[in-house]
């Protein structure tokens, strides 16, 4: 229904970063170096989450707003909610 | 245009708790303990923010998603994701 | 032992802010508004905890780690990284 | 110094993980559940932080806090609370 090419091209970004914070760690790096990697791959993972969640918002939600079933559009909006909720705890 | 007495009532706890903590450091309290209770108000805040938007996502964003306006829906809907998105950061 | 002044100033600031967002509440403000200054108080939350946190790193976990005793050294590191953790999930 | 084998096996763990969550995507799975293993992901990385941050803590800064170097000590415990500053953002 959208393009989700370019979050995939974002997540094998994060693929190959996680790998090189292994490499890091096989190499014996300094332990605040890693920790600061795997903060900067957090911070890439925030985004990906929040670009995924905007075009569930301009496709999904829209469906289910604009129809016709009450249980449907309780749970989709139900669903933000809860994904953003999670996301204050992670 | 809905319920706001939940929120406010707690934030009036969180108000209470933060006046508490800073009886903690003008005691000296042990640091850790403190910001342990930090912790714990972020954590209450974290709740106000989700119930807010729940209300919100049941009110403001079902009339402007069904509403005429695809500027005023687009607008609404960038809101979700960029609130979610500092949720991520804070 | 340290400074404590700064941290009670801050979180004054922050009851401040509690209140004003409670105000907002009363006088229905817009949902979005009311989360982003939530979110601004968990910003200034995170500033205080983490000033805490270096006073506390140099003072008391110094005291510790310099210390005689194992286990009070143990216990002084295990606590840090106890709030790191937290701090990753509120 | 310590052994990282556990923080590699963990970030092996993160890795496949990554790679299914690009499967979803190419599969078209739906955007929550996509953002759900996102969320996941994120808490499989807080605990290595954590984890490295312990073993950090338990080495090097013992070693440095218990040194003669007064800029040594001064460097490596301002390094803690920059990671826990930066835990609360990301």
């Amino acid at each position: 229904m959208h393009d989700r090419s370019e979050a995939i091209h974002r997540l094998k970004i994060v693929e190959g970063h996680i790998r090189g914070i292994q490499k890091m760690l096989e190499e014996d790096a300094y332990c605040i170096d890693v920790i600061r990697q795997i903060q900067a791959v957090q911070s890439s993972l925030n985004k990906v989450s929040t670009l995924l969640l905007e075009q569930h918002l301009n496709s999904c939600v829209i469906t289910a707003v604009q129809g016709e079933d009450p249980k449907e559009r309780e749970r989709v909006l139900k669903e933000i909610s809860d994904v953003f909720e999670a996301a204050t705890r992670v």
